[in-house]
């Protein structure tokens, strides 16, 4: 799939924005976010039962989710707070998949109470769950599955699950589904996050190829009757230019083949496929928007930005590639070097690092891509520094503000009860 | 410098507060802090002009501030939030240190109109303040010097300034110093980050000679009157038991030995010397203390607890270490190895990896150290969890609250201008 990383607004789109909203700012993509939500839906028609279920931790904005919900998605929920959201934009309980790990006592009750699917991370929380909710199980759980080892795509590509805190052993869950089955459980589903933001097509054909084979087998054995198979997220995004982007019309159809080889011959051709996507669906149709404030020339050539980690913290974090664009010269030679930085004192606050650009000059205004997942959600406050406003991009062309910046009141808001908070707080 | 890593509370202490703040938490040791003040002053009790700004992005709670300002402290300051905190605890400009950088237009007005003392960070910034003041300079102001190259202090430690955003080169400098001469400055600054997180008593007397030598050679060729040499930040906490903790009366005497050899001898033995230590004035006087709720037996050995990334980011981020107790069992051998995680779905949030620790079971309290400084302060709110409550353990023993936990309602608050507001904001 091409990967032109062409921002999705002109220099003068940004400008009239940016008369309203000052930069930095989020600005998401609508008509973008659709047309891949079409996508899915088409690459997935094949299983009537199949739906998308956000993964709410990349991009928590209502006004995110609601455009989720009109293509029936559910919610991929890990948190009191993303199910407070899934609720707030009409989801109801078989749109919800709480799938967390760790859970507090009191995020499992709320789980509960909405009727949320509850995909249990391990074997132990079965009997913590029955603590909370007494013997009264859900007709409908899942489970989330750990092969251990290293998880070997067949093309070169791996990771290692083994390594990960999630999920259970393929021993324990045989166990777990025949616990569940004995609290009258009805329905079943299992569910497996073997490798993170994979840039290939086979990652779900493979991973469904294995989940399928152990569900049919866990039916065969214990009676525990598959309702769905969730291949929870891990699809990626190509954040560089020389990077494939993801097929999901070739990824939907290696996963049918594997569907049509393995659980319709087990008698299984009633399973849904459930996915748990985020990235995927959101990345690639956010950008952050950031003007160049500071020119610095020492060892190396600076340019500063009135973005920084707070706003953006995977290449902090991660040391992870955002592709940037300078707004209006789209088409100029890329003859520059540069580290474009953010005001963190903190050296890692760098959202390039001897990156390739056109020449820039405080004022130009950069377009830092695929900033639609894992990009706000991520934002903390270091250095007292403020998070920013979220803008969506209306399929109208609207700039509508769905999140307002963040001020001082927000940032001193939980110093409300002290001594300070009359020289802190306005009133 | 014995490095016990031994809790400033009890089991039965932390018991006890919990009843009224529930887990997790970070708590802070008023009577530690307060030594450590003492001490830091004590080290450098041979300069009339001596002060430390604490570094405010390392605990931005006033209550921390306040502690600081009654030694005379000031505080290092680099955004308006961190400016109005100074304020709000009775700050003077002259007890504000503005080290900034690629900083906003609105921050250096701020700045210059509370009087602070500015550190240029390049020296663009000259026009730049220029543009936002006029030419009514203050009669303080410092510059920010980087060096280049490798920073070699000597004893087989060195780091990297020459990769670094900050500062102005030398041959800068002069110029810069000439340039504010010109703009009526009266009274000059130097200052220099050079190392991050040193333990090592070489750090600071290593910098303060090349500074001294530096600042020496600039005074006899611009004629540019040196007011204080700010040695910054960089003395480091010895995270790990088996490291040796810096001695500041070390640390403050090889600085001595240096100002003799050197300053003296040039005419400066009026120079102050400033510092701006973060993390060794508040890290090691603060815990998170979190409780163990799962036990979990996949391919490794997990403990998993109330606390997460959000509380304390720097393993997640770093890597880095922080020892942990569990509370009762200071003296049970550590003879089981657990990887003490939190709930994010994000597999670096992981308090530990592979570490020996008592035998854990759930109900545990747990005492992560070392939070003080840079553990609250850089948390975010990612997968919706949210920041937990700050405590004051003074030293009269009461555990006195000095920032509540965040609720639903903080986090949702950048919505409240919404279509969604009525559903996520309580009224």
């Amino acid at each position: 799939m091409s990967n032109e990383k062409r921002p999705f607004i002109t220099k003068e789109q940004a400008e009239e924005i940016i008369k309203d909203i000052p930069t930095p700012f989020h600005i998401y993509d609508e008509a973008g976010i659709r047309r891949n939500c079409e996508a899915v839906k088409k690459a997935f028609a094949w299983n009537p039962g199949f739906r998308e279920y956000f993964a709410v931790k990349a991009n928590p904005n209502p006004y995110i989710l609601k455009i989720m919900s009109e293509y029936d998605f559910g919610f991929d929920c890990s948190s009191e707070a993303e199910l407070v959201l899934a609720d707030a934009v009409g989801a109801d309980g078989a749109h919800i998949m709480f799938s967390s790990n760790e859970t507090p006592a009191r995020e499992y009750a709320m789980a509960y109470n909405m009727g949320a699917i509850i995909n249990l991370d391990d074997i132990t929380h079965i009997d913590f769950l029955k603590d909370i909710i007494g013997d009264k199980f859900p007709e409908t759980m899942s489970i989330r599955y750990n092969p251990g080892g290293v998880f070997d795509m067949g093309n070169g590509i791996m990771d290692n699950p083994g390594d990960a805190k999630y999920g259970m052993t393929t021993e324990q869950l045989y166990d777990a589904y025949a616990q569940l089955a004995s609290h009258g459980v009805k329905k079943f589903g299992i569910h497996a996050f073997l490798a993170s933001n994979t840039v290939t097509n086979d990652y779900y054909p493979v991973l469904a190829g294995q989940l399928f084979e152990l569900a049919a087998d866990i039916e065969k054995k214990t009676g525990c009757k598959f309702a769905f198979i969730n291949l929870s997220g891990g699809v990626g995004v190509a954040y560089r230019p020389e990077q494939t982007s993801n097929d999901i019309m070739a990824i939907g159809e290696g996963v049918r083949k594997k569907y049509e080889e393995i659980l319709v011959p087990a008698g299984m051709g009633d399973v849904a496929i459930y996915c748990e996507m985020g990235r995927f669906m959101s990345a690639p149709y956010g950008a952050l928007v950031t003007r160049a404030i500071h020119a610095k020339h020492i060892y190396k050539e600076y340019i500063g930005v009135d973005a920084c980690a707070v706003n953006l913290m995977r290449p902090a974090m991660y040391g992870a590639y955002h592709h940037i664009t300078v707004l209006g010269k789209e088409n100029a030679p890329a003859d520059h070097v540069y580290d474009v930085v953010g005001a963190l004192c903190e050296n890692n606050d760098k959202f390039a690092i001897d990156r390739d650009l056109p020449e820039i000059v405080t004022g130009d205004i950069l377009y830092i891509h695929d900033t639609g997942g894992h990009g706000y959600s991520m934002g903390y406050n270091y250095n007292g520094r403020l998070k920013s406003a979220e803008v969506l991009l209306t399929e109208s062309g609207e700039a509508k503000l769905i999140r307002r910046a963040e001020t001082l009141n927000d940032y001193f808001a939980t110093l409300d009860g002290t001594e300070f908070a009359g020289k802190l707080l306005s009133k």
